[in-house]
């Protein structure tokens, strides 16, 4: 009776296991302080004007002539409407019907595979978010991998071999924050196309990117004949504790003649309720403005960004992201091996990171750091590990 | 690639036609009034202590020292605490890492399937929310129902016959209000001991139960080890539009050697991302002062109820519920079919409340009603109904 799939997943989750160890380190030293630069979440308080729109929308529930019951599962108009214009700032025309908003990217990431069957095929970039593995194994879906590695920059392109029902792609990417280009992208559309594949495209770094680089896979033509968008209020405006995503599934989206615009309508219908009232007029807020509020916390965060980089660049470290990302991904010194290394930042630096492996195969030569932290924290933890790394490359 | 089973459902949703269907005669009729008695949400405010507790969250979102990112996937353990205090009231003893806050019940009820087997059997009593029916449909179980009708109050007793992986039971009842005794959900305990079942106990009305009867299954002997319980805030304090629940899985509970707790958390981890802090706050103010709030928003539907109850009993109508529950389930006059009732109840009393028949084969000669309108509503509704059953009557 029980769903025997789940025995084949590995005991821990990536990030419990780096919060143990962790928390273990603490607790055997606790005089010595721990710079945290793993986990990706944000530190900087929300901005005023989403403060000020949760605080209205809390007063209006406490009252019975403005107070909300139930909402459409698929989110309130207001929302839907503030995300179409955002769209629209790239260029992309949706139909409102088209966004489902959500209590977040990793629900929907997770959830959206129940359309498919359980032999569909997937194929994930390795290194990647381990959810998109866990969520497949767990109904017991074929998992392909892409290599994703220091010859390609960590953008890998398709090839034959790659065919497959759902293809995930990250953009900008967690962990590498690396980001693909119009054209590379274009080629995954057209694999896509070729092969009835549906991408389901992570965007939730897309508020990261500075230049000519696409936000959205809408912005490639045939993208909405092949592709679903998972996005998220977290990263783009420190929702990480508020919780509110959407989701694009285009109506041309069409598979065995079926339209997954429709299954997945009737699917947050009969399994979800909708997203808080409170949360949607928070993030709402966020758009207004051009999303000015987000985009100073957003450059903040990229300042710390950049920290990091020059530190490495000054070294010599190979790495990926940084610039329209969160994320730094570098190379460990000497080859040393992602868990091992974490192991020497957080004794030798008090510095905590991710350990690539925890990410795919291709990722155990490296670290992830975040650039989520405070300035103070970020500038000493870059300071630590960079001794460290020139320590080691010493030998 | 599609997942098939999709395709076996019935095109709509119970409550979106029936919102159509208003919307429709609304729009010919626009000078008349039309009085909702269908779908159960609610619509009282949000208690003081809600508000307030959601007020300084916010607040505290706001100010970096206070500012909360991402929390456990299962909860904050100050809800889960308050949650654990609320089950002490009941008698029932848990431990905290069996309680998981969710954004519903809705949500959990359908995504606890996920731990079973594609051929694990389900046992649905008819007439029953449909959201049961159809999640498990979506992945292609098959399912077996158990009658609920007149001649057993719709509180059905398992057989032999019945014998099921996976057994939902809802007490109080959605759509009858009808409400299971310690002595009966003790023998669906026995039952599901004998035969390995697991059952998914839906609680989300037990604020409304008053008498001595069992809010919890784990008042009972023996459930921790076959049963798992949905809760909600929605209609204990009013939260359809705030969206929280939580979901009681013992750690007891162990099928083919695994540990369903164990299994949960693993899903929950992977597929979730946790409950907006803001309404964890909220939620954690209900069970402050016994409930006292929320008891008292309660003690007003449950008057609407008896306003209902009252009318029928003078027209000498059979019904279940109203009294430990915010659901009136009425039979129809003369032998009705409940669609056509509920079409002219719309045309003749503009009255809107959902046809039986949406719950299931059983429900097809019944009408459901709910008491959380407001007074004046409901009172005119009533009388309206009352009006419309006596005219019938007579032919």
């Amino acid at each position: 009776m029980i769903n025997k799939n789940y025995s084949a997943l590995k005991e821990s989750y990536l990030f419990s296991t780096v919060a143990r160890k962790q928390r273990e380190f603490a607790s055997e030293n606790p005089s010595l302080k721990i710079y945290k630069m793993s986990i990706g979440d944000v530190t900087l308080p929300l901005s005023k004007e989403v403060v000020e729109a949760m605080n209205k929308a809390v007063a209006e529930m406490g009252v019975k002539e403005t107070f909300r019951g139930y909402g459409d599962e698929q989110g309130y108009r207001f929302l839907r409407e503030s995300i179409k214009e955002h769209y629209r700032s790239y260029n992309v025309e949706l139909d409102e019907k088209e966004i489902f908003v959500s209590d977040g990217a990793k629900s929907d990431l997770g959830n959206f595979t129940e359309l498919f069957s359980a032999d569909a095929t997937v194929l994930v970039p390795d290194p990647v978010y381990p959810v998109y593995v866990d969520s497949n194994m767990m109904a017991g879906r074929r998992i392909k991998y892409i290599k994703a590695d220091k010859t390609n920059s960590f953008l890998p392109m398709p090839s034959e071999d790659d065919a497959a029902d759902i293809i995930y792609l990250c953009s900008p990417n967690n962990p590498t924050g690396a980001v693909y280009g119009r054209k590379e992208l274009g080629k995954w559309v057209d694999f896509a196309l070729a092969h009835g594949s549906v991408i389901l495209f992570d965007a939730a770094y897309e508020f990261f990117i500075d230049g000519d680089l696409p936000h959205s896979i809408f912005e490639i033509e045939g993208a909405k004949e092949c592709a679903v968008e998972f996005c998220s209020f977290s990263k783009t405006a420190g929702f990480t504790g508020v919780r509110c995503g959407y989701t694009v599934v285009p109506e041309k989206l069409v598979r065995d003649g079926v339209s997954l615009n429709k299954m997945w309508l009737r699917r947050q219908t009969t399994k979800f309720n909708g997203v808080s009232y409170i949360v949607q007029r928070g993030a709402a807020a966020v758009f207004a403005d051009g999303g000015k509020g987000a985009k100073e916390t957003i450059r903040y965060y990229k300042e710390n960004a950049g920290i990091i980089t020059r530190a490495l660049d000054s070294l010599g470290v190979f790495y990926t992201g940084g610039s329209n990302s969160p994320y730094v991904f570098f190379e460990c010194p000497n080859g040393m091996d992602s868990w091992e290394f974490f192991d020497l930042a957080l004794k030798r630096a008090q510095v905590v990171g991710t350990p690539g492996a925890g990410f795919g195969e291709n990722g155990k030569k490296f670290f992830r750091l975040t650039a989520f932290s405070d300035r103070e924290t970020t500038m000493i933890a870059t300071e630590r590990l960079g001794n460290l790394i020139a320590d080691v490359k010493k030998g």
